[in-house]
């Protein structure tokens, strides 16, 4: 073959072993299988009702839906910068708003933005694995946090003293809370310790929060009275990149809108990139997502976390007779992080513990090795936005796998 | 300030002079002028009815847009797929079909997946900015090849060998036919002799086929009576990547919706990096856009198509009243650029040509800089998607501009 005919060595993403497993969910369902799946990360409850009335409005005018500008429409700008004012006190001022295509591509500006090819930049493993394929893709250099249970999976100041120590000086850190797979957050206190050691380091904070809004105060050790929604970096630190997403709370993952807030230094950067990498952000989405903000949705996104918080409680309280540890309770998100403890001895690592499951019980998680290298292997992601039922059903069955 | 607060180097993106004029036009419409802007590269009449329809009615059924697979929907790729066997006669395996945000989306996963950082990626100019852009953000080294009215704005086989032996060998041949600012086409027997270079050389060909349909076969000089849509890359060569969009010829910009034709080396790298990067192209616009494909939709239009063709011979009879030239006639797209000729005199170049025009008869054009930063300073991009009653007055407004 020539040369021409291969693939960049920059496109080489490592593969997910969770596409092999929906493979195999779908091969079962053909088969007539009752297959219980516990791997999406996302809500199955869709927008709100306003959100998609909306919508259905736009399309139904036949307005022509050509671009918008590159960091989104006004109104939409003006409608997250106010939510910020809404859930966290903050004034936050439109020009700083960017909309984007989904947080996957607030990401992909924030890292372009903010960080030289061959620049370091640290995270949180276990952690979303799109993070570090995004900074290898774009030539970064990523340094992996080993962070376990004793940190509740998040990242620490000491941890960064580390890495920087045997790794050399960092330029960025990405953190998430919640966090994507273990729902863990940090509080105030600690993202504090956070922003102070990157603003001592020079170090550029890019903030996933995502998952804002679907937290369960006075659950975990992180709630905070003063940001029950979680505590945003902009609280703390305005050179941070702030990313969310109307996926998550408000179940429009399949819509592709997130945004970001952007330091001012950035903003001429951001909206330059965003014009040429992505034109805009969806046109139709963005004239529904201005109906997020009302308080009947707000109402309906909160109701379906309310469900989230019940079917949390059942599965931590199952936890006992699953014999599975150590695992963080998730303080917000919708996944259980479990190590499998003395469950996973005959299977030998989580992999095969989840292929075996799904073959005699048709219950499909997502093994810890898709966001975890090295001690994934032992842990798996539940989760339980597949809703009460669903999880009620898996854990019947799973005490089964396990006893049999 | 402290060198975490400094946007990346590689964000640093030449502005747009059309972003000063677009804002000048706001002001001025706020003022109350009457301003024509031919600005705009996208067509105002809107997608085909069904697709609106089936949009509207996806979001007034309230069901859960969720993610769908990285590379779309099953019935999208199918539905792209049969599209190249009628209007080109190829078969394509939905397999290698690939939808994506936009071609703005394919743009990105076809340069991460096919060059290196440090290759050399060869393009016309003039040509449209982003790809340039795209390619320095990623690192790789751009290659403009000066191609004037002698071969139509287009590359040649000559431009390249000349472009290798100064520059050293390239990876990569980014060809846009209908191109972006000219319009003009390469016709069958000039793509052969580009594809031909391509594989002696082991250069990969990235061909934007966005307008396609939208061309005026028998008026310019590379009409192709086989292919009358516009020669695809895929006739002649499998190892290109093929990309084209639902935005132009089916007017839905704002929808975000384009696509590529993979070759089977790069579908894996494209698969995982498209589930990175972007996790998936916008659902509603994937379930609306199987529409797109229906006989009553094609009608629409091409009834956009003859509304462009008699808009663009109004402004082609117009030109020796004009006295601008050389002007290549455009194939295809909805684009007119022009040298100035001797009107450019009193003004120095096209970006003060364009400011005084749109001061004093607030008529908006796109100065050539934007397009070629070398001999763009005596030419102008009309976009004539604005309409007949949009182009006759502008027309009006340029001679007594000239005049005057």
């Amino acid at each position: 073959m020539s040369p021409r005919f291969a693939a960049s060595s920059r496109s080489q993403v490592p593969p997910f072993a969770v596409m092999d497993i929906l493979a195999r969910v779908d091969a079962l369902r053909s088969q007539g299988r009752d297959v219980v799946s516990l791997c999406a990360g996302e809500p199955s409850g869709g927008a709100p009702s306003a959100v998609s009335a909306k919508a259905a409005q736009v399309h139904a005018s036949g307005r022509a839906l050509t671009y918008t500008p590159a960091l989104g429409t006004a109104e939409l700008r003006a409608a997250i910068a106010e939510h910020y004012r809404r859930w966290y006190g903050l004034a936050v001022d439109p020009a700083q708003v960017a909309v984007t295509t989904g947080s996957s591509g607030a990401f992909l500006l924030s890292f372009l933005a903010a960080f030289e090819a061959g620049d370091r930049v640290a995270l949180a493993r276990p952690g979303y694995p799109a993070y570090r394929n995004i900074l290898a893709a774009l030539g970064c250099e990523v340094v992996e946090l080993d962070a376990g249970p004793d940190s509740r999976f998040q990242p620490t100041p000491e941890m960064l003293d580390a890495a920087a120590s045997e790794r050399g000086p960092l330029a960025g850190l990405v953190l998430a809370s919640p966090a994507n797979p273990t729902g863990t957050m940090v509080d105030r206190a600690e993202l504090t310790a956070l922003t102070d050691w990157c603003a001592e380091n020079g170090v550029r904070l890019v903030s996933d929060e995502i998952y804002h809004g679907i937290t369960y105060p006075g659950a975990g050790t992180a709630s905070d009275a003063h940001s029950p929604r979680g505590v945003c970096a902009w609280e703390l630190d305005r050179e941070s990149i702030v990313i969310s997403s109307f996926s998550k709370y408000w179940g429009m993952t399949g819509w592709r809108l997130g945004w970001m807030l952007v330091p001012d230094e950035l903003v001429g950067a951001v909206d330059a990139l965003a014009g040429n990498v992505a034109l805009c952000p969806p046109a139709p989405s963005q004239l529904a997502a201005v109906e997020a903000f009302s308080p009947e949705s707000y109402g309906e996104a909160d109701a379906w976390v309310a469900g989230y918080a019940r079917t949390r409680q059942t599965l931590l309280d199952a936890l006992p007779a699953l014999g599975w540890g150590p695992a963080a309770p998730a303080d917000g998100a919708f996944y259980l992080y479990a190590e499998l403890g003395d469950q996973l001895g005959r299977f030998g690592d989580s992999r095969e513990y989840a292929r075996a499951l799904l073959e005699a019980e048709a219950v499909a998680l997502v093994p810890g090795t898709d966001f975890d290298a090295v001690h994934g292997t032992r842990a798996v992601r539940l989760s339980f936005a597949a809703g009460q039922a669903a999880v009620e059903t898996a854990i019947e069955r799973i005490l089964r796998f396990q006893g049999a």
